[in-house]
């Protein structure tokens, strides 16, 4: 029996847990949110503190991380953090080696998240597939042959990234129609805070061209409530719009929600479907809170995934299995390997 | 030394070569266009008058063959030609190993052509490349640590079914806006038969607007020469025109021509930035006719994929280094793979 230390440094919150190997059970979970101005000496400190009250002077015999941002997984160095301050070029592989003097393993939380659900949830089994999260942003992993896909240079996964629809609103990376821009939770919000913030109720047809699509018509019978769950559920303090209002709001019938939430899953049927052209995995598993969204979003989604792939090519869509747990579990993976 | 025979059928031709394992010139070379009304017998029949002229008599040590259609590499079963009837489900392999009496592979053009430009041609020390062919179609062939990836069911590299955009025009597989439908030769001369078909010398602007993107102003500077140059190359015979000639009139300074041609770029320059993203590979490598169209159509397709991929994303697309051979050269390592 081989004690496995777990981290997952997640951007907003991070998380630490123990397992014996070829167990399926934590022997101990950690949990805390990252601080306001948190910044790389505050997540570790806190990260310390977890592990601590988590390992009570037991040693593990190795260490598997997930970290939200770029890292160069064969040196296990940090690249940076898109939302916490001072992560640029930290060696945190060899800081934990150092603090722990055993051997760790560091990735990004895609292709953590990816090892993760491939090897302990919903990709048991499938040499070939794509991980997909969809949450505050659009990231994916690669599993393939059976082992992580990363790129040349750490890159790959990035189809939150995919241009589908080159007329459609711009995204912050400068290009328009991107998956994420289309699919990702603040954006989403964004959306329908502009067009609730536009469009006054006796003018409920002048939303901004960017926003439709060809299909939206499939949600326009109902015309009479576009927007008015939307505004009752935030008690018209739209600043409280997230993604997960406009999919309470869609599941409730709102119709602008449902638009925008169809769209959200018309952009990622489009990018999967392209995917599964261009690479024939034999699974796509999809997680984050947007996936939550209910049966709609996910019967769009199929349906336009697979008039999106040739009629020749194969391939399932599933949800993720692990939920939030996804990268630490795919930490426990690293870590494994790293003891073979 | 070792004798290898490679053989290449092609859809439209046939080719048969051999040369000895290290050597990179051929020993000998054979070729021959298929006849109208060709089917899996009469290709088959052709290919074998080529080998025995090869050959005279001579034993090769094993036979490395790129196929023009679907196949399984791992069983060396051909699933169906797209252009030669008769193909469905021949078991080619085990046809050429019981007729020559020595071991043989079987994979499709676009993954044989990958593996020749990284044996033997622009792909020569890249690990991770993408091999795209823009001609009568458009198909694409992975190397990913340095091996071929297939996909679960060999059905990866189709980057021609990639839908850059959904408001483009419709494609042969029912999507629109697929880069073969913006970018392959057939379809490129398509739609500019159409416009000078529906167009009078008088009414210039009046082109479908399927046809039109955002950026075509680029070239709109010269709408007195509209269609002129392409008229004038086929003697108004606008059945002449090819994807070729199309290359030409944008050479000489044709409107119409330089408008397609730019889609074209633009369309591979968005489905290549993509692909960067979805699977950080170091090279792209293009082949085929139409990227024989000039200076103008390289800037912009290498332009596009640039602004398309992510700033930390780094790749470089270069020229196919063996042209035409390219299957026929995937053949000869296919051949040595199968020797190893």
């Amino acid at each position: 029996m081989t004690l496995i230390l777990a981290l997952d440094f997640g951007g907003t919150k991070l998380a630490a847990a123990t397992v014996n190997t070829g167990s399926q059970q934590w022997l101990g979970y950690e949990r805390r949110l990252s601080p306001t101005n948190a910044n790389a000496d505050t997540d570790l400190e806190i990260m310390r503190s977890l592990i601590n009250s988590l390992l009570k002077g037991a040693q593990p015999e190795a260490i598997g991380v997930s970290f939200g941002g770029p890292v160069d997984a064969t040196t296990g160095k940090v690249r940076l953090s898109h939302h916490i301050l001072g992560w640029e070029n930290v060696p945190l592989r060899e800081l934990l080696e150092e603090e722990f003097g055993v051997p760790a393993s560091v990735d990004n939380d895609a292709n953590v998240a990816a090892l993760g659900e491939y090897r302990f949830g919903a990709g048991q089994g499938y040499d070939s597939l794509f991980y997909v999260t969809v949450s505050t942003g659009v990231g994916g992993g690669w599993i393939l042959n059976g082992k992580p896909w990363r790129g040349a240079e750490g890159m790959a996964g990035e189809i939150g990234h995919m241009v589908v629809d080159p007329s459609g609103p711009v995204c912050l990376c400068g290009k328009r129609g991107c998956v994420e821009r289309l699919a990702s939770g603040p954006y989403m919000a964004q959306d329908v805070k502009e067009v609730l913030r536009n469009v006054s109720a006796a003018c409920p047809e002048d939303i901004p061209p960017s926003l439709l699509l060809n299909e939206r018509k499939d949600y326009q019978g109902h015309q009479h409530n576009r927007g008015e769950v939307l505004r009752k559920l935030v008690e018209d303090n739209l600043e409280l719009i997230t993604g997960r209002v406009v999919s309470e709001a869609a599941a409730a019938g709102d119709s602008l929600a449902k638009e925008i939430l169809y769209r959200a899953s018309w952009a990622l049927g489009v990018g999967i479907g392209n995917v599964a052209n261009l690479m024939n995995p034999q699974r796509f598993v999809l997680g984050g809170g947007v996936t939550k969204a209910g049966e709609d979003f996910w019967e769009v989604l199929r349906r336009v995934a697979r008039e999106t792939a040739l009629p020749e090519v194969n391939f399932e869509i599933v949800p993720a299995a692990l939920g939030d747990d996804a990268p630490l579990w795919g930490a426990v993976a690293l870590a494994e390997d790293v003891l073979r």
